[in-house]
């Protein structure tokens, strides 16, 4: 694929250079002496693979401080945000999060969806349901969101966060400007009817206390960055409004 | 600069075209109508830019499953790892950390260093510094360590970590192949005699209790992945020793 060496070495890294050739690929690479070229097989991956290895000698070098927010920023073309879907269990919080993290994949961004499958086994394992477990439980995870956040990566986080005081802490370690609150609306007949976990059954019956929705109260978002019905439109539309709404955010500006 | 939108349209992304021209650049972006092109400015960073804008629709859409760790490392052109370092105060992990953090960064790799800064005044606010509030401490470390694991990314952990039974707990939660034990390795008198942070003399006076090194004991790895003598060796040799020890364990390997 000769091609490609022409490219690299003829136009893109040596604009100088008069005739493009299979040399200004030994060119290239002997710029790169610590990380040789992959071997190569067939299909596109490997025009990626070298785009990216291109990238590692010339995408804004630092020497003299440590690597900062915008410097991993840069590097993923993106802005880091923390999207915090509320909402009631069976609102459909995490299936729109799984569909949304893939949908940013596939579109180039690097996201990270955090949600009870990673969070509640691990970090938050020694947190009950009290309510100062509770508390615990949404003061880690934003804790967990702020790491991401300094390492340029946008998480969409999935969790019930029931009361206002509990979504303004989350916010206040987040920071305003990168917290987006996504209410995941459905009417609890809804969620309750699906009840794809068997939780509303059980919290009905008295086998689970202080459920959100039963006999715990929920206090919807006054003013979310953005609300979608989930009992109104398809899983599809719902991603496809949440992504849309937040790609002008994440979209990466030159600074 | 008309080479670049030739390179893209013509010959990478329409191997069948005959005629590289600029028609192929409206092709190529037509191919990718959620990011348009960015707004060109001068120097190699345009190229770079595009070079990532280009990958994100060719580089492995997922249509049917949840994002995977081997998705992120693949992206990122990686593999995670999670780098222990463990030693004295003083010993020079953070300051290791910090430069090998950026040289990963300069070489093109996804690093994120994890320690006291980031870690102490965030998710481990509430920890203290009983012997229950160290396991808590290193074990919310390793629980995030494991998350930045299953994103692909490498993290650079610098906590003293003085027993070998909280390290062994770390390496539980993180995984036996994936932790990478780091022995920074100092004489308890030099490192005192540096003593950057004034704790030592503290702890010497009796103001601080339970001090590694002075009052508490710091248990040596017995089989540490790799052992640096920060006595013995200037910062750069220490910081490149790992490296070359780390760069064949992290180098993406196609699968």
């Amino acid at each position: 694929m000769p091609f490609l060496c022409t490219y690299f070495g003829g136009q893109a890294f040596s604009s100088n250079a008069r005739k493009p050739g299979k040399q200004y690929a030994h060119r290239f690479y002997s710029a790169l002496p610590l990380r040789p070229p992959p071997i190569l097989a067939e299909g596109q991956s490997n025009i990626i693979q070298l785009s990216i290895i291109a990238l590692n000698k010339h995408l804004h070098p630092i020497f003299d401080r440590l690597i900062q927010r915008e410097d991993r920023e840069r590097r993923l073309l993106q802005h880091s945000k923390v999207l915090w879907l509320t909402g009631l269990s069976g609102s459909g919080k995490s299936t729109i999060a799984q569909h949304l993290e893939r949908r940013l994949y596939n579109e180039g961004y690097f996201p990270q969806a955090l949600d009870g499958d990673n969070i509640r086994t691990g970090i938050n394992s020694n947190v009950d349901f009290s309510d100062e477990g509770r508390r615990e439980n949404i003061r880690r995870i934003a804790e967990v969101s702020r790491l991401y956040l300094n390492s340029g990566i946008i998480t969409i986080n999935s969790f019930i966060s029931p009361t206002k005081a509990i979504r303004e802490m989350a916010r206040g370690i987040i920071g305003e400007e990168d917290f987006i609150e996504i209410f995941v609306n459905a009417p609890l007949e809804v969620c309750e009817a699906r009840d794809v976990k068997g939780l509303y059954k059980k919290a009905r019956a008295g086998e689970i206390k202080g459920f959100t929705g039963i006999d715990a109260p929920y206090e919807p978002p006054e003013n979310p960055a953005l609300e979608v019905r989930t009992d109104e439109m398809s899983l599809q539309d719902s991603v496809r409004i949440i992504f849309e709404f937040i790609e002008p955010i994440i979209k990466y500006r030159r600074a």
